[in-house]
């Protein structure tokens, strides 16, 4: 059996008792039931998806942030030189990039992974080399991997989250670089929502009006360039996905198939997320969405998936800095359901 | 010169020339322009109250969560018995509430503040005995405090500010504890807003329908009950204000007066800031609104004050929890401006 078929196969439905246990105990918790709004239903799900009541603290956390890029960059869909993805690995490399300064500042660690950059990075610290193709074709021509491609870089992830599991992180935050990456995503939302082009293309990192226009249409050309059929995620993400799109619908598989929570970015980890649930719906009890991006096709993906993000800042860099923003909500929310005193333990009188 | 006047006297405007410095850096950071989103404007916000750039880093922090209780209880506004205010202290002493819970998980200290308790806390580790009162007078009947009470709270909020920054803190959260303090809070949003009772007084830490209809009209009681003047914020504060209101009050003034940020939590605290605000309007450069809670007037306070708030997640527990969360994406923000690499020093394209 593949390791993507294994790590599908290995992912299970929450466990309805452990939650109960975690419902139960927040509403004999030390304050007004309820009170602690999305943080308590969070800490639920956390205790559904451990099978345990208290979960385990999603602490040390790591973000994987993996690199790619993109055939269609030569349709002229941003402003950024294709040359700047792999720029910026040397960037996270060095620690010079704001990832490495909101990771730092959260005690978060960062994963570097080459899954798609066209041209080799130097080694360096904290760099997987596990490049499946040096970026992917243009998918307004053909498409943008072939299945086995898109398979492997799924695999890349499900093996990135198994080693970050198996160094003892207990929680995954996704994190992407690849210039045009917000194109492909536009796509595959696109594709697995059935929204319109112009429903789901943005300005990405800023692109002017006439950029956005042109975009949009590129977008739609390679919708109609493909026979794209929603029920096969893996021919979806082939025809119009990217290599770091794969890598993190691997990532997140493979959380769920270990059972730790996975951190969601933005529009990219969004459109990902599309490709993981459609493979196994139940992968989505490991998905946490860690903030909202400015991207119009991310509120879309969010909406599909039935998730609601933590953080809402206008954010839209990428990197994983968003679900890195969101890591110390989620471990407080898990810290009050382990730590906080009942009425009965403190001796404090409830409400009449 | 009173410890007030003297305070309200040493907050000055923001420096123009430390925030244009973090504007450029902003602009020069490996990361499209803008793609922080609020964060970019926060930490140039605080670049021009610390009066330089990059600002220092705000931390470590610390939450004071100062407790009172409150006369307008006998009108039968809660379900929770007042004597809950000063078991909750112990809590907090005891480190079993969800503060202590939230401040754990981000490396802040809690600070509790006897400043109106009805009855005498037991002393404790991290106790400060400043009790001005023991709680407020009925403010549907009298005054809920003398001008001398109002203003000995106001002092308690400054000194414990001057304390805690003299200790090596570089960032200030509010919290509160009392039993009843959204009704003074509704009270005094109503009175600064010009709102009706009805718009800013809510479900508090969870009431039925019908005790919020009684709530609201003991709102309307008490703002009827007094000559109010927005004019006369010390006025306003004494006769329908809480101890613990006015101590935040003191807080804000404190740090904005020693160029720290304070860090809002709920509806406790933006009533308390419009206090503040009308002493001294330049404070507002030092307040980060943390979180929105599902109370209404909390939001009737912040569109007044201008202030946007960085989580929103339907807290409705006060204690600081709020200002809490918010304070790892303060620091994040800030780390930012600090850490990460230019264009420039890090070799990487600009857009074309």
């Amino acid at each position: 059996m593949s390791l993507l078929s294994s790590t599908v196969a290995a992912i299970g439905p929450a466990d309805a008792a452990a939650a109960a246990q975690a419902r139960d105990r927040q509403a004999r918790m030390t304050k007004p039931a309820g009170s602690l709004g999305v943080l308590e239903d969070l800490s639920i799900r956390l205790a559904g998806l451990a099978g345990q009541c208290p979960p385990p603290l999603p602490e040390p956390a790591a973000v994987a942030v993996f690199a790619g890029d993109h055939g269609v960059h030569a349709q002229g869909v941003t402003p950024w030189p294709q040359e700047v993805t792999g720029q910026m690995v040397a960037n996270f490399l060095a620690g010079g990039a704001v990832v490495n300064a909101f990771a730092a500042q959260v005690g978060a660690a960062v994963t570097v992974v080459d899954v798609g950059v066209a041209v080799a990075p130097a080694a360096g610290a904290g760099l997987l080399e596990r490049n499946v193709r040096r970026g992917t074709r243009d998918m307004t021509v053909e498409p943008a991997m072939t299945r086995d491609e898109a398979i492997a870089a799924i695999e890349v992830g499900i093996a990135v989250a198994g080693e970050l599991v198996d160094a003892g992180h207990r929680a995954l935050l996704t994190g992407d670089m690849g210039i045009a990456n917000t194109t492909a995503s536009a796509a595959l939302v696109a594709a697995f929502t059935g929204a319109d082009a112009a429903a789901v293309t943005g300005a990405g990192t800023g692109i002017d009006a006439e950029t956005l226009a042109h975009k949009t249409e590129v977008v739609r050309r390679a919708l109609a360039r493909h026979d794209l059929d929603a029920d096969d995620p893996i021919g979806v993400l082939a025809a119009v996905g990217g290599l770091e799109h794969a890598a993190i619908a691997g990532l997140v598989l493979g959380g769920a198939a270990r059972r730790v929570p996975v951190i969601l970015d933005g529009v990219i980890a969004g459109s990902a997320t599309l490709v993981a649930a459609a493979l196994a719906p139940d992968c989505l009890d490991a998905v946490v969405a860690g903030h909202r991006s400015t991207e119009p096709g991310h509120g879309v993906a969010l909406d599909h998936l039935g998730l609601t993000p933590l953080v809402d800042l206008s954010l839209r860099l990428g990197e994983g800095t968003g679900a890195v923003l969101a890591l110390p909500l989620v471990q407080a929310g898990v810290r009050a359901l382990r730590d906080v005193a009942t009425f009965d333990s403190a001796g404090v009188t409830e409400k009449q």
